[in-house]
């Protein structure tokens, strides 16, 4: 790519960390001020009331679209609010990919696991991520080739405005913050995070509920017995979590490259491998539509098994929960 | 009670929080310092790898149980960690009940969703209760009678020791903190907290499979379609979010007196409801072992409903959602 060679993606990344807290600020004022209190302002429905918009979603992505194309006007722009179903797709074109809230349903109820992710996509890889938690503070950002960092940025009240002052980039925690080597047991010891999601009749609900059922039942009835699920509500701060050592996996069938965008390129730096959410696809793309993110892993004291090894028997006993079931999602 | 007449419970609340940043901060050094770290420390298994224990939880419930039995000599102790089944009942007498670390599973992978639960009873009614994030610092705290409340705790490196100072008292939040009506569409907009447990076959399991599809599924499949449905993996702390107003409900059979006893205070002050996990029981004992929580409800600007009444109405569609199933836990 002729502009990705003339891009400084350190640059680039500082300043999607920029806008992203910006739009931070503006996410955990509208929760605070009351623009997206559940007594007083309209709440939309999208699709149905799983699937909520609100107001500060579109203020949010107008922020970061109105910064994006003054600081970088040719590169093209996909948002989820402005998506256009068919006419939006991811070219090889640099492409941000942004989601201006993910964990819309969370911020609706006041819940706190909510953030911004804003990816930069070149040639269909995720090149540039930054992943941004407003309530939390929790940053994750990730350059191709340059690593992933964890760090926690406070939020600052000064003459009524609230600014948000990243810490002192010394205190960047390298990623994977929890290193570890996978357990012998395969997915016995896993935490893995997984969303009801908004689909709920019919062949992807179905094939949900039998992973579902699958991982968590005994092994003597039939299941991988797997130490813990988690449903957090945010693809991107899940697959953070994943990339930071925190859950072995994340899966969803039905989310969006911009759900995922950022993110990935946050777990690929780290050390984290992202395959399709059905057997066979070790090389996704961006906008596949299905997803399974597996966290780093060391190698074994032993030496028996590489992390990649590691990681590759994981991924092929997870997918053996989906048996002959497939979701209708795929590839845009 | 006699010995309950004589207590200062605002002290014994200002001592209880005491005691548990204390714990808090020997939980967070835990974490960093590795003694916790997959690594290295010993994990012993209680009874399967979705039920980890580690020294943390032990060390932790010995320095509560020291300083409350240092300060509260004549009131009983009741800790997850020594618990003795069949020996260890909640009698009328007041007794400390204690989680010295909630949600272990997050605790040994480094998921921040962990807190330590220190409720009073007296009488066998939850009366005094203080529920602590060392990780996000997030701190909830209630007095029977009194009003529940939430802050956030600092933690501040000194001397090279960790300390953690309260946040000024006029920063406390009187819960809940996101008051509103139900929704007229009961469940449908419901955020709700489920728990995959540790119990993965069997009736149970079943159950539980029965209510989480129920809750999910589309009406016209014969659902609820409720908003969203969350597993953080800490009884605790949903009850807690509950309390705040920030999801609809939580809802486990299988989970303990210690798991409840502190969080159900803050729930009943902040103005919601604890009831039987099965359908019937309004009022449950605390060591019923099936618990539905409730959050508080602003009664609708229209008047048509009082909030006891959303409230009941959630209850009785929540109910439903079991059938003819039941769990096979049940009061000791």
């Amino acid at each position: 790519m002729e502009m990705a060679a003339t891009l400084d993606l350190h640059e680039l990344c500082a300043n999607l960390t920029k806008v992203a807290l910006k739009a931070g600020g503006l996410i955990r004022n509208a929760r605070t001020t009351g623009l997206d209190n559940r007594q007083t302002s309209a709440i939309t429905c999208k699709k149905n009331t799983a699937d909520i918009v609100t107001e500060t979603h579109q203020a949010s992505e107008e922020l970061i679209r109105w910064y994006l194309l003054e600081w970088y006007p040719s590169i093209k722009f996909i948002g989820e609010e402005s998506f256009k179903a068919g006419l939006d797709r991811i070219t090889n074109a640099p492409t941000f990919v942004v989601d201006p809230i993910d964990g819309t349903s969370n911020f609706v109820h006041g819940l706190p696991e909510v953030c911004v992710s804003i990816g930069l996509v070149v040639s269909r890889k995720p090149t540039v991520g930054v992943v941004h938690n407003p309530f939390t503070g929790e940053l994750w950002t990730a350059i191709k080739g340059n690593g992933a960092y964890y760090s926690r940025t406070h939020a600052r009240v000064q003459d009524g405005k609230d600014n948000t002052d990243i810490c002192h980039e010394a205190q960047a925690v390298k990623l994977p913050r929890f290193p570890a080597p996978f357990s012998a047991d395969g997915l016995r010891g896993a935490c893995i995070g997984i969303e009801f999601g908004s689909d709920r009749q019919g062949p992807n609900f179905d094939m949900n509920l039998k992973v579902f059922t699958t991982l968590a039942r005994t092994q003597h009835t039939g299941g991988l017995f797997v130490n813990s699920l988690r449903c957090v509500g945010s693809a991107a701060l899940a697959i953070c979590r994943v990339a930071s050592g925190q859950q072995e996996a994340f899966w969803e069938c039905g989310c969006w490259a911009w759900d995922v965008a950022a993110a990935w390129c946050i777990l690929e730096e780290a050390g984290g491998i992202m395959v399709d959410g059905h057997p066979g696809g070790w090389q996704p793309p961006v906008d596949n539509r299905r997803y399974l993110a597996v966290r780093p892993a060391l190698g074994e004291v032993s030496g028996r098994r590489t992390g990649q090894k590691q990681q590759e028997d994981f991924v092929n006993e997870f997918w053996s929960t989906l048996g002959e079931l497939r979701s209708t999602y795929g590839p845009l």
